[in-house]
Parts: C-alpha cells; structure tokens; sequence
C-alpha cells in the first residue's frame, strides 16, 4: 500500500540527470514573428553596417581642414557644388574649398570628412558661409560603426527582444533560426471531471488542470495541446497517452496517480515504453503522488489531481524541463524575506511548499500570510499566493514572526 | 527653422493628458487562449466550488462521534453499507455504527461527517475495523471552501495567470471577456529605407525602426501591423497615414520628423485631422524632433530616425500609453545603483538619456558603463545595453565614479 518516497531534492537532481533536457533544434520563421523566441544559432554578418559613412545631420559636407579658424563673427567661405540626397550613391568627389548639401542620413561624398549643421551655415546662391569650425569625422556615422562585418552580433540561446530584433533586421534578415518550441500534451483524468462549458450534473467537477497546466505551459516556453478529459477507463487512457506520445515532445497527466482502486495511471505509463517510471511518488508536501516516466525519451508527468498540488508541482520539477527543451535559460525566481504570520508544521518527514499572501503592516514591514485553507484542492489558494515558502523535510515547523523566504510566483511588485 | 521644445516632464504629463489613454472594451475570447490577457470584467459565479462535500482521500465515509476512542490497540467496529465512486451522486444515507467505502474526490453521503483514510482501517467482508479517531470534517473539502457563490473572484483588469485561468475553468468559462487588444500601426520612412530580405542597392540601408518598434509594441500589449516602409513621397505618405489611422487605434511612424526639406511627416500628420500636432519637438536627448499628434481621439506619434532615439523614446512616452489602453497596470521597470566608469555630459538644456552596460567589478559592486559609440542611430547601443541613466536638464554633467541610478530596459538580473 505504501510506496518509498523519494527525497524532494534527489527527484529533481534525478529528473535533470534522467531526462537530460536539451533543445529540440533549429526552425526558421520569419523576423515579424521572432519576439520573445530564443536565437538557434550564432549571428555573423557579413555587411557593415552603416554600409557606408553616413551623415548625421542636414548640412553641408565639407573637409574639416578647410573650417579651421572659422567663428560667429568670421566666417569662412566655401562653394556649394551639388547636394546629395538619401538613397542615392554620390558621384560627386569634393575637393579643397567645397562644400556639398547634404541631409541626415545620405552618404558623405568622397573627399568630404566632416558635416556642418545646416544652422550653422548661411547660404547665398552657390556661396556657403560657415560660421563654426569642425573637427574630423563630425556629424558622420561612419561605415561600420553600429555593426562590423565578421563579429558576432547576437548568440545562440538569446531571448529576441525589441533591440535583438532591430539588430536582424538591420543586417538584412527577414527569417531567423530559433529554437523549435516544445509541444506539451495535456491530459486530465478522472470520472468526476468534466469539460468548463458544459452542464455540471451531480456529482461532478470542472476541469481545472489542463487550463492551468496550459497555460503554465506557455509561461514556460512550450505550447499545450489540449488532449481532453479522459474518464476512468484504462483503456481510453492507454489511447490517449500513446496518442500523447506520438504528438507532443512531453506529457502532463492529472489525476489518478493516489492509491486507490481507479490510479492507474503510474501503471498504464509504464506499459509504454522503457526505461517507464523513474519516479513514484516524491517526500513533498503537496504533491507526494507525483509520478515521473521517461518513455523513449519522453517525459511524462503524473500530477496529483489536487489543482495546487499539481500546479506546484509543475512550477517547481515540470517548468524547468520545460524551459530546457525550449532552449531557454531557467527563470530565476526572485525571493525576498518576509515576517510568517501564523505557525506552519511541515508534513512529517517531506518537504512542504506553503503559498503564502505578501503584504506590508503599518510599519511597512513584509508579511507573510499562508493562504491555505486546509483544502489542498483549492485553486483560489494559488490565485491568491504571491509566492511560497519552503520547509525542509527535517524541520518540524517555523514559528509565527520567524523571517521566512518567500520566492515568487508572479512578477508581482512586493 | 528652430522649434520651440517642450521640457520632458511637461511632455510626458500634456500627452497622458491630452490623449487621456482607456481600455478599449472588451471582446470574448475561448478560455484557452486567455493566458496573459487582461480581464474584461469582474468575475462572479453563482456555482460554489467544490459543488459538494469531497473526500480528499481514499478511505471510509463515517460518522466521526462513531471512532471516538478507536485506537491502534482498541480498533472499533463499522458496517459497511456500500461504495461511493467518483462522479456519481451519492443516494445512501448513512446511519449511526455505519461506513461507506468511498474514493478521493468522491460525494461525501448525507448522514457522514467525515473520512478515514484506508491506511487506518481493516476490512473483512462487510465489517470494517477502524484504527484512529476522526474529528468532524476531516478529510473532507466541503462545499464551497474553494469559491463561494455570489463572491467576486477575480476583478476586471487583472492579468489572467496559470492560476488565474484555472479558477476561470473551475466555475464552467469556457469563453472569457478580455480586455480587447490595441492595433497599433508602424510606418518606416525614408527614401534610403530597404525592407529586409531585399537586395541592398548603394546608399540604401535596412529598416530597423518597424521591426524593433513591432517587438516593442507587442511587448507592451498592443498587436502591431506592419504598413511597409514609405518612400520620400508625401502623396504616398499621406495616403499610407489615413489607411493607417482607418485600420488602427495608435500610429507610430519614424524618420522625418527632422528640420531637412523632406522632413514632412509632421505637417501631413496635422493636415488629417482635430486636434493634429500637440507636441513637436521635446527638449531630450535623444530624440529632440519627436512629433505627437491626436487625430480624431487616435494617438499618432511621430519619431525619429535614428534606431536608438526611436525605441528609446517609444519606450519612455508610447508604451505606456499603449499599456493604459491595453487595460494594463503600467509596467513599472526595476531600478539599480550602480557606479558610472566615465564622466557624461548632459546635451544642453535637454533631459539626456544615456544607456549603459551594467557589470560587476572585482569587489563585485555594480558598475555602469555607457554603451553609446557616439552613434545615435546605432541599434547595436541598446542591445547591448541592460538599462539607462537620465541627466536632468539643469545639470552640466555627471562624474566618474558618481553613483547613479540605472533604470533597467530588460528582465537581465544584475
């Protein structure tokens, strides 16, 4: 009747060195679509970029050499010899004592090596007075000063954020390698269960965890697919799983992992492929059900079907599997510390994850409120965490006004 | 030939004024794609949740007055009277010296205050020998402990997290009002703008602004739809405008909004509506020449150029009020202290914004270098940059070796 538990922190050491989670590989999708994807490969380029020495100003390009001594009250002058607009190459080549029109962003003409400011020019017909003198390379953006032709300009494993794209785009990229994103199938169990949009007949529930799953699921990197309720039938679970398997790099199941009569899950896993169940069952608190296979390569998840026990649980083994898969770094929860309100016992001999409230008293300390309610069902006690607090599977409890560590679930300012 | 500039603060202030930034209302989408959405209303139900009294374990349904006194040593003795699986509703009403085998998650049946866990009990046929005396309610999640009918669960404006969307399926939504998402159109012009993908013709340079001001406004909650890069024409400019302002609720465009002959974004931008132009010109660095208009209610905002002045200025001025009518809580972005490595001089007069790379130095104390090459129109400047430093307008410079406070661009942990 009992299984042997394994320590908290040995299932998720297990789970990394098991699973070994890497990414899928490379896909190509176009630049528009690339926000927030993670880079597949190194980015080389081999343009300069500008591709040449840019003005950047509207002004006149001249030689530096030939300002020199001008002032407010001297000015020097030159002859205008044509003006170069953006987009088109100069043919012009300027030489000692001239002065080409120029506007931002159009390319110095040979021979130049300075712009001046158009406010600082006064011009009378093809005569240009120039009121300030310049040093060499002024108001010119010279080639290959934003990007240099062989550098290495972004990494692979990058998130793509508003800069990273500006930066494809500039050397001329519509389509980009990113990591692929893995698919992640999500299966709920159970007779109980039924689909949210559908009538509630006595004696059942709707169905919390694939809609919480998935979208932990997105938050993690991947994209669900919702594989549906699957009622207590073994047989309509087997299809399901190898359906699972067949479409989706990773599965979630919920449910019918305790040890009653109908928690075949862990046994119909298992019967998939090798190695099976690397995990049964893990010394925490929520979440001791907690099944974990690797079927050919693929990992499966058994979540309790308690909606925080398997939310938490896929916070804390599911979601880093995740986030390797996809090629991404793991988030790093942020924690601060914070004065617990109540005592809180851990369960006997597990790890125990308590979600707690975060708010200030009057002397604007941070304080730690539990939000169970003894109801390890409730979904509303994970809507209304801020984050949780650990205890360790050897300490029986914490005390009320001990300063506890709260690592956070949302990006909630605290 | 110069504007007169509007001092930053007063920028900020008379846009959120003028454009009065709201929600757009809100539109019904499928459960399942709510992730990350922002609801459109406050969420009641007239269900409680769980609908009924639950087992929250294997075991025996019983009266708890009936194991008073049960013991490890001094078992006491129940009749088992039936089963009661998931999913189905319960007709037994149990009596006093009764119990009923029941599952997790199974309907609690009238007459039965508590549950015995399986571990604590022996069976022979119908008798049934019970180990450990129960007090009331235990192991049962009663009626409504998870949500209570007529309570408000979540309220309009929240962003709809993994749990969030799980207590959404636990009252049945399967279809959910979000806040409806702000389209937002982005316009490149300039004759010397090629779209990536294309073949770079001398004196030409890519797009950077539509692609990395697309990212940015997703980023900020908006849908960008990408009008293509406009040519040094005001006929097709003009035209690209209204087509613009028909199909979106904001329009950004970048480039020509300088004082050069072809600058005339501004004037066709004041020409297509009420009130037209309400800024032109700020006194920041960078982005001097940025130009805001509201034609007819929809913001038009008008930046440069340069990659670097664009995204910076989108992200000082028109994110937020693109969150705000997004039906967002504005972002609000972390900020550090960290030591600058060289002297910065403010440009005179203007609120100077100047990025920075952040590190750690030997004695790991945070130390911030500028990224700017001197290159304005660099994108490479904000993608190496983690955040930015802002000098005030009155303030000449600030010194090497002055602490500073950098405002932080990414989620990079520093």
């Amino acid at each position: 009747m009992f299984r042997e538990l394994i320590p908290f922190d040995s299932a998720k050491k297990l789970i990394f060195d098991k699973i070994n989670p890497k990414p899928l590989g490379a896909e190509k999708i176009p630049l528009k679509e690339a926000h927030n994807r993670i880079l597949g490969e190194d980015v080389i380029t081999n343009l300069d970029i500008p591709p040449f020495h840019r003005s950047t100003v509207d002004g006149y390009a001249l030689k530096a050499e030939d300002s020199y001594g001008a002032e407010e009250n001297k000015p020097i002058d030159l002859n205008v010899i044509g003006e170069i607009s953006v987009g088109e190459y100069p043919k012009i080549h300027l030489k000692k004592g001239e002065a080409v029109e120029i506007v931002t962003g159009a390319p110095i003409p040979s021979g130049a090596n300075a712009v001046i400011m158009v406010e600082n020019t006064q011009k009378q017909k093809n005569r240009l007075l120039i009121y300030r003198a310049l040093t060499q390379d002024e108001n010119i953006m010279k080639k290959g000063t934003d990007i240099k032709k062989g550098e290495i300009l972004l990494k692979a494993g990058k998130i793509l954020e508003a800069p990273d794209i500006g930066v494809l785009a500039a050397i001329g990229l519509n389509f980009i390698k990113v990591m692929k994103i893995p698919i992640v199938a999500v299966i709920s169990t159970g007779a109980e269960i039924i689909e949210p949009g559908k009538n509630l007949s006595p004696g059942k529930i709707y169905d919390i965890n694939a809609y919480s799953l998935s979208a932990a699921v997105i938050n993690s990197g991947g994209k669900p697919i919702y594989m549906g309720v699957i009622p207590d039938d073994e047989a309509a679970l087997e299809t399901a799983l190898k359906q699972a398997l067949l479409s989706s790099d990773i599965v979630i199941t919920s449910g019918g992992v305790s040890v009653g009569p109908r928690d075949y899950t862990p046994k119909i896993v298992n019967s998939l492929g090798k190695p099976g169940v690397i995990i049964s069952g893990i010394a925490v608190k929520p979440g001791k059900p907690t099944t974990i296979a690797l079927i050919e390569n693929k990992p499966v998840f058994s979540l309790p079907g308690h909606p925080t026990s398997a939310l938490l649980i896929f916070y804390l083994l599911v979601s880093p599997i995740i986030q390797r898969i996809a090629g991404r770094k793991l988030i790093s929860h942020k924690a601060v510390k914070a004065i617990l309100t109540t005592r809180l016992f851990s369960a006997k001999g597990r790890k125990t994850f308590v979600t707690v409230k975060l708010s200030r008293d009057k002397n604007q300390i941070l304080i730690a409120d539990p939000t169970k309610t003894g109801a390890s069902g409730a979904i509303t006690t994970l809507a209304k965490a801020d984050g949780f607090i650990e205890i360790p599977a050897n300490q029986q409890f914490i005390d009320s006004n001990e300063e506890v560590i709260v690592t956070l679930l949302t990006n909630k300012k605290v």
